[in-house]
């Protein structure tokens, strides 16, 4: 029986050990690396960098494969997290239960620390000792396959839209692609980064993209879920908050019951694109199952 | 008898149409990419990319190896301004002549504008078809050097020390390691990294990036000087503003008249490492009297 908790956990602490590991060496007190260890270390799921290191693992390479991808992944995500508070953008003042990092510092730290934690990611996924020729190549690869979920065709260009969108509602395609680009992409990257380092055959590239399309979509679908009927104390941050900013959510626009479905839908498809051959998938199906029933 | 005006206006010309080329394909109206146009386009001195291209062809290497890299670096120079320039940074309103880019947009606009700049630059850097994998290798390495330039230990470092130093007196030496972060970092790098595509031996790549050292704070130096006694109208910005916000220049710490002298001295040393074997350094000679000399 896979025990998904302790598997967590102990993925958790490997990332966080890594990552404080990378921020170690900071000169004297320094506020700008104060600032990114506050938010990078601020308690995390680490979703990300445990999808990474689970995809190179269950094409048959080890967690170490993907352990510098892993952490430069965590670093684009709270980058992204540290902007999207900002006052200009979404305005939060928590996060993870802590005061956010423009309330802990200010804005201009806050702008510079995601800055920062954006450009030491690449900084991490390119510097390689002696590298062989070969594995530079994948590493361009990846390189080039995080930069592009992580921009304007992703990550960037779904936040925009998001900022855009409030106040008018949007269709469930616009909603749809809105959510491809702002979550999807960087978990999809996630995985195919861990598999394409773990050494994994194209196909197996392939299914685990599709596992991580479904769930990345099911992860935000639930998310909205979470913000209409979660409890506030166990997850740290407001609730209800999309209402009152009049956000088009899968719940507004088409009903708590339908999006629980439609989240379930998803994890099932998730599931299904497992089934491709030698996919050691015993983590990746209990974290799909996760992703719908959590509760924070 | 070299003629300066026309080279670098042609190869702004370069530059200008490598930086079309990559954003024309955006989908219909698109805020975010008109964004990003929009401060990319806005009429830059280009001195990064002219710098990486003229540090390709000193080696005996082409202008097409470093064209990528050139508008990489363009694209960080022009996200460094976008976010500089943000309320809660520099506050300012005016660039180049043009209304700054949060502006023309606004806040949020602005702040993605430049994260998505920052994150195409490396995709840029690092998408490569078919690519050898010697070649691979070399551009991993150009990665590295650029992401550590840009980042924490450079450009982001350089700014955080810019803001939490107003209103305090630096001393001479805090002033030039905030100025070798701020900005010569980057010029730095844009000097090896376009000598690294060209070719160039590591005797050459270490002689040319001593010349980016000197004329990066040289750089630094001269618009401390325009900022007291530069022209408006010629310069699109507002002068004076360093001494309204009682920010140490080197004007202020060692008086005008020493500070050109310093200027001066520092491109002599840029000139000296250009006699080293092999360089063809026309182009860069006339460059870094050019920046002592410029009017804006």
């Amino acid at each position: 029986m896979f025990d998904l908790g302790s598997y967590l956990a102990s993925r958790r602490e490997r990332i966080d050990n890594a990552l404080n590991e990378i921020l170690k060496d900071s000169p004297t007190p320094n506020r700008i690396i104060d600032a990114m260890k506050y938010s990078l270390m601020a308690g995390g799921k680490r979703i990300r960098p445990i999808l990474c290191m689970a995809a190179a693992e269950a094409v048959g390479g080890k967690v170490e494969n993907a352990l510098t991808a892993a952490c430069a992944l965590e670093m684009i995500h709270t980058y992204s997290l540290i902007h999207d508070d900002l006052p200009a953008m979404d305005d939060d003042v928590l996060r993870r239960g802590k005061p956010t990092c423009h309330v802990a510092f200010d804005e201009a730290t806050a702008i510079l620390a995601g800055d920062a934690l954006l450009t030491l990611a690449f900084e991490l996924l390119s510097f390689h000792e002696n590298i062989d020729p070969v594995h530079a190549s994948k590493w361009l690869r990846i390189i080039s396959r995080i930069a592009a979920a992580a921009g304007y065709k992703g990550l960037v260009g779904g936040q925009m839209r998001d900022i855009t969108s409030e106040g008018r509602g949007l269709s469930m395609d616009e909603l749809e692609s809105m959510h491809t680009l702002k979550t999807g992409a960087l978990i999809e990257a996630s995985i195919s980064s861990g598999a394409i380092l773990g050494g994994g055959t194209p196909g197996q590239v392939k299914h685990l993209e599709i596992y991580g399309k479904n769930i990345g979509l099911a992860f935000q679908v639930t998310d909205d879920i979470l913000n209409v009927e979660g409890d506030p104390a166990i997850m740290g941050k407001a609730v209800g908050t999309d209402k009152n900013r009049n956000k088009t959510t899968y719940p507004s626009i088409m009903g708590l019951e339908n999006a629980r479905e439609f989240a379930k839908k998803l994890i099932n498809d998730a599931l299904q694109a497992l089934d491709y051959s030698d996919i050691r998938s015993d983590p990746f199906r209990a974290i799909a199952l996760y992703i719908v029933e959590r509760k924070r």
